[in-house]
């Protein structure tokens, strides 16, 4: 096999077979491929579109040559689960769901990436509240048996090839395509063994699917995978069509998720919407309980503080704040307040113009070396279609380094306020 | 102007226009784009067609960023040729053609590359006769001048955006694609401002196009660009059924083109065919005389030895052996006869094939690093159509290592002997 004929084959519109990925996969982890090969060949996936199979074929390559995590050795009463989002602006839903269902005799593995986008992901999260997030398989196996939770930073031996192959669709362009975000999600997630994988696939400005149409289409590479690797998925589609709730940032967020599960959840109805069908949708997939008997198992956990004390026995053990005896670190130096110039209802022209402008608030990375203001952030008084009066605030700016004119003037130039009310598409798709 | 968009707008089908691909050729050309991005970009290209205007941006750009050679203040009565071939096996005529032509008033100035293929090219036939060949354009001027004929290496500022693609497309597998090829030819071509540029666009085996309809298809191509950069060029599309003439190496083909020119040219009827052809159309087109005169005109100098007299001064001038006072050092070490097994009319089933074998006897190079055997080669008794008695000699070996039975039973298997005889299709194309 040579890879100019792959490449070749695959540039003619053919269909490569399992052999031949594989041997892409394997020379691409072992350092035997140039860049310059791995850009073209992708070129070509990318174009002529990667099959459902090939889509297969590559996830378990990529596995293959990974490194891999069994947890079916741990022998525990719970099922383990792992929840993935395709990624949003202001997604803290882990934060919150994982003490949930933690607190409701269900494990939660999770391994995660850092963020490469509008905020850092869930692990600089963690991290901007102390948390240790590199664990070796000895520490995650002993979370799991102490708090049955834990959220670890993917490590470089966790698909391998992955890391390179999206380092370099990230420099050419070639991120957007069903069976290459399929396989480069699942062949992550199933390095993990003996989770059931709940994935919250995201549409709309903002989110990798830009519409409903697209993310069904991905969800069927998702499960079309899953199914011939023999693997429990399970996915949500939901809407991206503005910030869930109403922080967005690290430190912010943080926050937001203690006050949720202080039990101030009518204050986020879309993120109670999009957490409760979430921790139901895996009680009941888990548990075998009732559609009702999950829903009530959720409302007790948060209103007796279980998922709440869940969550900070969590940060603890994973070496973060001790939270029930320090106050969190959220005092960011510089602040503004962005008030509306006319009254109306309210709506966003573009849910990722918000996001693009937390992170130049410092709340995100451009490149993995970047470093995170984990301070910075942005707080939405109001969402779409409330209506708003003039001079009334709309958000505030928070960051550790004083915030520019442009900054504002583009987040005003994001905002329509409407004579008449936006209809608001359900945060859960159906 | 960024490149990632610039390839993602390709990638996404969409047109490029002059200012991108301007912007592309001039980054490409400075340096400042790393492979891994140009691989990606020829892929798209390669993959959602490069339109005849994205050939001529691209032709117009790699001629922009290029070293021209301007014979314009050349001040001289004859006209200015410049002759080309996309390549085939035994392809002699340009030594063959520039004497005759520039015996009959006609300057030829032609730049040439290295052959990367069955024989060197042009170049390396001229060094197996120790001709100087690296020259400047004070020298080329010189030549034009004493004897009205030159032919030099292309040197690195000579489209130097051409010479980095070529070799990625060469790495990747994305040569055959006719704006690629046409843009490649002329941009190189175009360097030499004043000549009227003639081209031979070969189709079959051991050709770019296979067929008569590619070599249509590349024609369109090469025609649009030059029309669009207001510069004369002509084109015949030839055959490449079988090789031309009898000779496949570089002494060899140096034996045969002196031999031709010597008056023997009944012996080799395809290249004479294809000779008088390109002779008479070169003819017709700058000096604007008939059909019949320019014919007569040609005779004339081949019968006179006025061609071959040419050819002689030509080597000299350019510091190669004086073949009026030495013998030609064809004496290659190694030769081995195949002959018949059996009676019939002959056939070969690939021409690329016979260069193939050619090439692994010394007469061609894989890498530009390669070392030619200038002794190497093929001489065929037999063309396409003959009827061959068992055991009479086929072809002829030469080189100056030894020759393995692999070799020679790779020809012999490609080798045909039909009870009838095949219809040979006329060389040049109408």
């Amino acid at each position: 096999m040579n890879f100019v004929n792959i490449i070749q084959k695959k540039a003619k519109k053919n269909r490569l077979n399992r052999q031949e990925i594989d041997y892409v996969i394997k020379n691409i982890v072992y350092g035997k491929i140039p860049d310059y090969l791995i850009t073209s060949w992708l070129m070509a996936l990318y174009i002529n579109n990667c099959s459902l199979d090939e889509a297969y074929f590559l996830t378990l390559a990529m596995w293959k040559y990974s490194k891999k995590i069994d947890l079916t050795k741990l022998k525990t009463k719970y099922p383990i689960i792992d929840k993935h989002s395709t990624g949003g602006v202001g997604d803290k839903v882990t934060l919150i769901l994982a003490p949930i269902i933690a607190s409701l005799g269900i494990s939660v593995a999770k391994l995660s990436g850092k963020g490469l986008g509008f905020t850092g992901g869930t692990i600089d999260k963690l991290e901007s509240i102390g948390c240790q997030t590199e664990l070796s398989q000895k520490q995650m196996i002993k979370l799991l048996k102490e708090n049955n939770l834990f959220v670890a930073s993917q490590t470089k031996d966790i698909a391998p090839a992955d890391k390179i192959l999206y380092n370099l669709r990230d420099l050419t362009g070639t991120v957007d395509n069903y069976g290459l975000i399929a396989s480069s999600i699942l062949a992550k997630k199933f390095a993990i063994i003996g989770t059931h994988v709940f994935l919250d696939v995201k549409y709309g400005s903002g989110a990798f699917c830009q519409t409903y149409q697209q993310a069904k289409q991905l969800v069927k590479y998702l499960k079309y995978i899953a199914k011939k690797m023999e693997r429990k998925l399970t996915i949500i589609i939901s809407s991206m069509q503005q910030p869930l709730g109403k922080a967005i940032g690290n430190l912010i967020e943080i926050k937001e998720a203690i006050d949720f599960l202080s039990g101030n959840v009518a204050n986020y109805p879309d993120l109670k919407k999009l957490i409760y069908e979430f921790a139901i949708k895996i009680l009941v997939e888990t548990k075998n309980i009732s559609f009702l008997q999950a829903k009530k198992k959720i409302d007790f956990v948060i209103r007796s503080k279980k998922a709440l004390n869940k969550f900070y026995l969590w940060i603890k053990k994973q070496k973060g704040i001790d939270l029930t005896k320090s106050d969190l670190p959220f005092n960011p130096k510089h602040r503004l307040l962005i008030k509306a110039n006319k009254s109306g209802y309210l709506k966003w022209k573009s849910t990722a113009q918000i996001g693009n402008i937390c992170k130049d608030l410092g709340a995100g990375r451009i490149k993995k070396a970047d470093k995170i203001d984990f301070q910075a952030g942005i707080y939405l008084m109001k969402k779409i279609g409330d209506y708003v009066k003039v001079n009334e605030i709309i958000a505030i700016f928070y960051s550790s380094t004083v915030i520019s004119i442009d900054t504002k003037r583009r987040f005003i130039d994001n905002i329509v306020l409407a004579n008449e009310k936006n209809i608001v598409s359900p945060i859960v798709a159906k």
